[in-house]
């Protein structure tokens, strides 16, 4: 059997302790006979206290070499004040850009069990499953110029580019109404055209793949401030929501936070598919952050980190039924009560974040 | 007594049907002695059927004479494909930037009454007043380059920029104190210095006019993405959120769907104090859109215009209690159960867009 190379970047707060739960499902496939060879290396604020640098040229180097990344939680205040360039969000930036994962996929679903949890009606959410597509290696985030520029008066002038090419908007477009086709077959793409020229550029390439490619998906155009919107007053109404690098930052948050399950969603963030071998760069991360306030306490919830070794089961190895089974099995342990805290119901006994992890090894 | 000048730009879909409402309240007043002279001109579509402009050189003229504009809605789908120059959208963004109205103030307010309509838990929002204060004239909004642009090899590339200067972090950051030393005293501002350098811009120079100027009210730094997920969890927690231009129009929306009263909410833009007479040009306009799917049928909810008025009286005229009084009917009328569609309980008969206009009078 083929062996799948696993680079494990648990990073900052939490990352560590819902990395470690990740570990022993890891150990639970490889003693069933699924090749596993990990490796861990440091990003992050963890990096930058060891190395001085977000992600170090050998992490790097690793992640290029591995068939897929996990990757825990990156940041925290105590980095608050260090250079620009080496903060801890700067290793994951790095990661997306040089391994060229311009497919941010984020799924938020609401867990039936946890509705109640959400700070939306219960009929509002109940049953909510939509998946935000988001592009994440152009945009704002990356174009040039983007610096902080002082004057001859003393005053300064700050700037930011958001930038897109035919190509960047193609492949996402064609990301989303890919996976539309195997859901609900509806894909809602959202812009400001209606102030901003990559706006009506995003528009018009969406439509165009639509047209050529994709007919059979019904495609509706939002606006980005009606989507934040539409998502707080009906989010059932969507399938998938395809968007920009910095509206998909904001939309996938509020989409996850409907849920009530912040801390049971995974995401994938995806390279293009190699033509020779069919395979693509990948990197899994939950969408919570690294929680610096409960880190180290044992409190984390891992089913987010666990779920996102679940997608790499799924995207990187094709390893479909072992990824169903390790979905089941999450699935059978919210239902028996052992929850953390967050996720505890009123009256149940919360548990801590090895617990979870040791129950769904058992229930393996 | 002095005369104030308003200029009244209806706008297109549901604008006129509430402006229309409004001039029954500037009438009664009117009646009443209180000085007010009124035009009418238009904005958006209706603009550029008439004109081929989203906004006519005279009504600039006339906009810029006027001691407070009272704005209404523009767009829909009917202009979705005109140039780009001359969409609805572009007589509003003239407006704001050729008057210099950098500063819009958002009340995103629950009305007990109303808490139902949400779709968030009723304990979640009731009671809910918080204070959106979005950079209005900068950003990416306005930036240059701004532009689409073909490449040799036949592809296209799409660009925005997002730029800030000093002088108009500072003033925006001033504004947002100060509304907070009358409310309950906190600042939340919201950026993401994680990723972009206009947000350590905004950060540093917020930080800077905080301790400076304000150091007794609470400061808070967010990122805009936990903003956003902040408002669907627990949007209480806020006071005044700060943020530029594009996140604001997004918090924005965000806050005031969770109140279950779009179509009461009105908004204010105002410009700079004019040193010499305490003057400062000022829009007002409802934040819901122009609502196309019910234009011309009666049914649009005009409490959020003649809201917008009751602004106008306040921060345009000093006619505070004039306003208070505007504002008390509305709460009488929205007591008695006169109300539109939108936010008639379950069970209540709800009434057209006049009635509610004609009850906040005999109210009066
Ligand atoms: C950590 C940060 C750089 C990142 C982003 O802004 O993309 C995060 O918010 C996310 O959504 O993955
Ligand atoms: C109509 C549009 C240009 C506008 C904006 O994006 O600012 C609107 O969404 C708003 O928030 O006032």
């Amino acid at each position: 059997m083929a062996t799948h190379k696993l680079l494990l970047l648990p990073g900052d707060g939490i990352g560590p302790e819902v990395m470690r739960e990740v570990e022993k499902i890891v150990g639970w496939f490889r003693k069933r006979g699924v090749g596993f060879e990990t490796e861990t290396d440091l990003v992050g604020g963890s990096a930058y206290d060891a190395h001085g640098a977000a992600i170090s040229e050998a992490a790097m180097e690793r992640a290029q070499a591995a068939d897929a990344v996990l990757f825990g939680a990156v940041g925290g205040s105590k980095w608050d004040s260090v250079p620009y360039a080496v903060r801890p969000e700067a290793g994951l930036l790095r990661l997306r850009k040089d391994l060229g994962l311009f497919a941010n996929l984020r799924p938020a679903i609401c867990y039936p069990a946890l509705a109640d949890a959400s700070s939306l009606k219960r009929e509002v959410v109940e049953g909510l499953d939509i998946m935000i597509v988001r592009e994440l290696t152009g945009g704002v985030y990356f174009g040039e110029p983007k610096e902080i520029v002082t004057l001859e008066d003393g005053s300064q002038r700050a700037v930011d580019t958001q930038l897109y090419h035919t190509h960047e908007v193609e492949r996402i477009a064609r990301v989303a109404f890919d996976l539309a086709g195997k859901r609900r077959n509806k894909v809602s793409s959202a812009e400001k055209f209606n102030v901003m020229k990559t706006g009506v550029f995003w528009r018009q390439v969406v439509t165009r793949i639509h047209k050529a490619e994709f007919s059979d998906v019904e495609l509706e155009h939002v606006l980005a401030d009606n989507c934040a919107m539409q998502l707080v007053r009906n989010p059932k109404q969507f399938d998938v929501i395809v968007t920009d690098n910095l509206f998909g930052d904001i939309l996938s948050d509020i989409a996850a936070m409907l849920t009530g399950s912040l801390g049971m969603l995974p995401s994938a963030s995806l390279g293009a598919e190699d033509p020779a071998t069919g395979q693509r760069k990948a990197l899994y991360e939950p969408v919570h952050g690294s929680a610096p306030d409960i880190a180290g306490k044992g409190l984390a919830n891992p089913i987010a980190m666990i779920g996102s070794f679940g997608m790499a089961l799924r995207y990187s190895f094709g390893l479909l039924d072992e990824a169903d089974r390790l979905d089941k099995a999450i699935a059978n342990v919210l239902t028996s009560g052992t929850r953390t805290k967050d996720i505890a119901g009123p009256g149940m006994n919360a548990v801590g974040t090895q617990d979870v992890g040791d129950a769904i090894v058992k229930e393996l």
